[in-house]
């Protein structure tokens, strides 16, 4: 009935563009008004960051913003976590994303314009292969109280499984990603399907598991829509990437 | 199973606080961090404007940047609405909300500090009824194009219907809102009810009678919650008060 969504218009990047010219003031504008719209999922399925937006973008992410806005939204969730009465039946769950939620990717896209190039598969599966992606200590902090309080942590990532399981597996290890329940990585049978759609799948089969979903943490809308979300979910910055 | 959503963490209002001591730097990076909380809904149900903010919001609404950010969301919709094809049944919908999404209630807000004061129904009530709201540029651009386009434009809001019916029509004929389908009010059947479960039950007896309603768009995550939708939702900000 409806048509698929498609790409950010280009309308908006090309405002972006022309009214940068205009002055330093004109593109900032621009641009808080592009991160506002990215993250209330009013722009979406953008394929890159906005050129005229590169160093907005590094600035956000490396100057402190970023982390203060994390740090705000984890004081909500422990808020939220502190309202939470568990059944004690061990059945009490957690959602957390991997990439960018528990641990980041920020100097991989350091080398890429904070998002301003076009995404490279093949680059980003080098990197990843590394394993050594650093913690978000706020996110680690709210783990460790998630583990703390007697939830079930599951960390639910996009990762292929085969080719990039044991690294991340270890990459969550040495950062301090102790103590969860399971990590769920892209098997072959969701390859090719949306993150959305995987994600949607992969929280149907925990809830008839039995366990009852109280939050869901992402950095991306795709983890936090389509079905069996959880009773809260949680929106975390990331003006890098848009995953579908 | 899970308790109710309660109002925003007295937490995060108090880390606000403490920094806000420590300079206007602080101050200001915590008040981005708050609305960015607000309008990705990360922070929910909260009762009024950090006491610390009222500058930071006075300044955002009024110095440019909160046009700037409804004009690029309105760019983004139009985008969307140049990809849609009508089937021409007459049946096309769209949904507009009314307060602080077709007109503007910084006016009345100004006297309450930009949302800093607490919600005051009785003083709204007062102002509404002198029907002096102005249109929000922007929106009646996108209002224009949808009724050029030939979709039938529902206007749906939380006003009482028995008490503001008549003057919020004429409000909104006088500043140049002419032409939509239908002005839903809220009647003595839905009294009480949440905005998400009222406009979801409007919602529905839209898609009852036929409608596809092929977006939506409303200043408050409780215009585009719950069910039936529309193919695409759109969250325009607004950093002056939560509607549940």
């Amino acid at each position: 009935m409806f048509p698929k969504t498609k790409a950010m218009s280009t309308r908006a990047q090309k405002r972006g563009k022309e009214s940068s010219s205009s002055g330093d003031g004109d593109a900032i504008s621009f641009c808080l008004s592009w991160r506002l719209a990215v993250e209330a999922n009013n722009v979406v399925a953008w394929p890159r960051v906005p050129t005229q937006c590169s160093r907005y973008v590094e600035t956000y992410m490396i100057n402190g913003q970023y982390d203060k806005d994390l740090e705000l939204i984890v004081e909500e969730i422990l808020a939220y976590v502190n309202q939470t009465f568990l059944l004690g039946d061990a059945m009490d769950a957690w959602i957390l994303d991997v990439d960018d939620t528990c641990i980041s990717n920020i100097y991989y896209y350091k080398g890429k314009k904070y998002g301003c190039d076009p995404y490279d598969p093949f680059a980003f599966r080098t990197w990843a292969m590394k394993g050594g992606c650093p913690a978000i200590p706020s996110v680690l902090r709210l783990f460790t109280t998630l583990i703390d309080k007697g939830f079930k942590v599951f960390l639910l990532t996009g990762r292929d499984e085969e080719t990039l399981g044991q690294v991340t597996k270890n990459n969550l290890h040495n950062q301090g990603f102790i103590g969860y329940e399971r990590l769920i990585l892209r098997s072959a049978v969701y390859k090719g399907k949306s993150a959305m759609k995987y994600k949607s799948e992969v929280r149907r089969q925990l809830e008839e598991e039995g366990y009852r979903i109280w939050g869901n943490v992402g950095d991306q809308w795709s983890d936090i829509q389509g079905d069996n979300l959880g009773n809260r979910t949680f929106k975390l910055p990331n003006p890098m990437y848009f995953v579908p």
